[in-house]
C-alpha cells in the first residue's frame, strides 16, 4: 500500500476519554440513585444521548444536557435544583480535564511524520477538541486538525478531497470500528484499528472485519512494524 | 483594492439569527418572573453566558446549559423541575427553527461566484451551523465553508493562510464589528459592516470605524456597487 496522509483519531487513540465520560456517568448515576438503580439509570442516560445525537451532535455540551434531561425524566420531577446543578458542575469538570497521552504516541508521531502527511480527524464539539490538540501538547506534529460533526463515508470523502489525495493513499489509524474503521475501507481507503479498553455503548461494533485494506493491533507503537 | 476570496458571516449576514435567541431568551426570563423581573434576568444570563464562554464557546448548546445554570442561580434553588424542562425545550427548538434568508442574500451570491470565490466564516456549534448550511439552500454558491471557534485575528490569518491568499485580497462581509470586521482590518483584509437591526450585547463595539479598508453599507445588496 502507498500511504501518503495518515489520520488518526484523537479521544482514546491518542488521549485518555472515554474513561472520564465513564466516571462522570457513575458520578451521574449516584446523584440518581435515590430515584433508580445505578444500572438503569445508565442505561436511561445511553438512550437519551442517543435520541438526542442528531440534534445535539457529539461532545460534553450535548452529553451534559443529556444528562439533565434524564435526571428530569427519571425523577419525574422530583429531582432537587441543587442535584442538577451538580450535573451542570459535572460537565464543566469533564470540559477541564487535563490531557493524558497515551502510550507510545509521541513516539510514533515522530517516527512517521517525516515520511506521511500525518492528521488528525477526531469529532465532538469545536471549541473542546481545539482547546485539548492545543493542551496535549503534540498539534505541531500535524499537517492538518479535522473537526468533523461525524465520521461516516461522507464526511471522509470531504476530508479525503481536502487533502487532495485519493483514498487508497489514506491511512486511518483508530480505536472505533464503527468511526475510524468501516467508512473509511468502505471509502477505499485503509484503517487499522488500535482497540482501546474502554468503549462508548454506541460506537461498539459486534463484526469481525476481515478486508484487504484493514490491520488490527494490540497498541499503537504497533503500527510502525505494519508501515515500514 | 484586488479582492479575491469574499468570507460571509452566516448569522445575521446570510440568515435570521439573533431575534430567535431574543425570543428565546424573552420566554426564559417570562419562566423566571416570580423569582426576577424580566429585565434583571436578562441581565443575569448574558453575564453566565459571557462567564460560560471561554468553557462552552459560541453556539446553542452553550446558551442552553447557560440557561438552565441561571435559572438555578435566579431562583435560589427553588426552581421546579418544569421549568428546567421547558428551558431543555426553549433550546431544542431553537435548534430546529428554520432557515429564514435575509432580502436580497440569493441575488448578491449569484452576481458575485463567478468573479470571486465566495465562502462562509462562521462561529458556532459544529452540527447546528452545518446543519444550517444544508437547509438554507445556498451552500452550493460556496467554495468553502469555515465554522470557527472563535473569530480573532489569528482565527482570520489560519482561514487566510488555508485559502491560500494574502490578507489584502480577502474580503469579509458581516453585521458584526467585533467579529467580522476590527480582526479582519487588523490583519490586512478588508471589510463591509451590513448591520442588522438586532445585536448580541456581547457583540455591540461603540467604535466609530475609520479605515481605507473599511466600507459600511445599510443592507447587502448595497456591497455590489462596491465590487463592480
Amino acid at each position: 500500500m502507498e500511504i501518503k496522509v495518515i489520520a488518526f483519531d484523537a479521544d482514546d487513540t491518542l488521549w485518555v476519554n472515554e474513561p472520564y465520560f465513564r466516571e462522570t456517568e457513575t458520578a451521574f448515576c449516584q446523584l440518581l440513585e435515590s430515584f433508580m438503580p445505578l444500572h438503569s439509570a445508565e442505561r436511561a442516560l445511553l438512550q437519551t444521548e442517543i435520541k438526542n445525537l442528531p440534534l445535539y451532535g457529539y461532545g460534553i455540551k450535548g452529553f451534559t444536557l443529556s444528562m439533565v434531561e434524564t435526571a428530569l425524566t427519571i425523577s419525574e420531577g422530583h429531582i432537587k435544583a441543587a442535584a442538577i446543578g451538580r450535573i451542570l458542575e459535572l460537565g464543566k469538570e469533564l470540559l477541564a480535564r487535563p490531557i493524558e497521552l497515551l502510550e507510545g504516541v509521541e513516539d510514533v508521531l515522530l517516527a512517521l511524520k517525516e515520511r506521511y502527511r500525518l492528521v488528525v480527524a477526531t469529532k465532538g464539539d469545536l471549541l473542546d477538541q481545539e482547546r485539548k490538540m492545543k493542551n496535549s501538547g503534540i498539534d505541531h506534529h500535524f499537517h492538518h486538525i479535522e473537526i468533523m460533526s461525524d465520521k461516516g463515508v461522507r464526511d471522509y470523502r470531504k476530508l479525503v478531497r481536502h487533502l487532495d489525495i485519493a483514498p487508497e493513499h489514506f491511512l486511518m489509524v483508530g480505536n472505533s470500528l464503527k468511526s475510524d474503521v468501516l467508512p473509511v475501507l468502505e471509502l477505499g481507503g485503509h484503517a487499522i484499528h488500535v482497540p482501546y479498553h474502554t468503549t462508548w455503548a454506541h460506537e461498539v461494533v459486534e463484526d469481525t472485519i476481515d478486508h484487504p485494506n484493514f490491520r488490527a493491533v494490540t497498541g499503537i507503537a504497533d503500527i510502525l512494524p505494519l508501515l515500514s
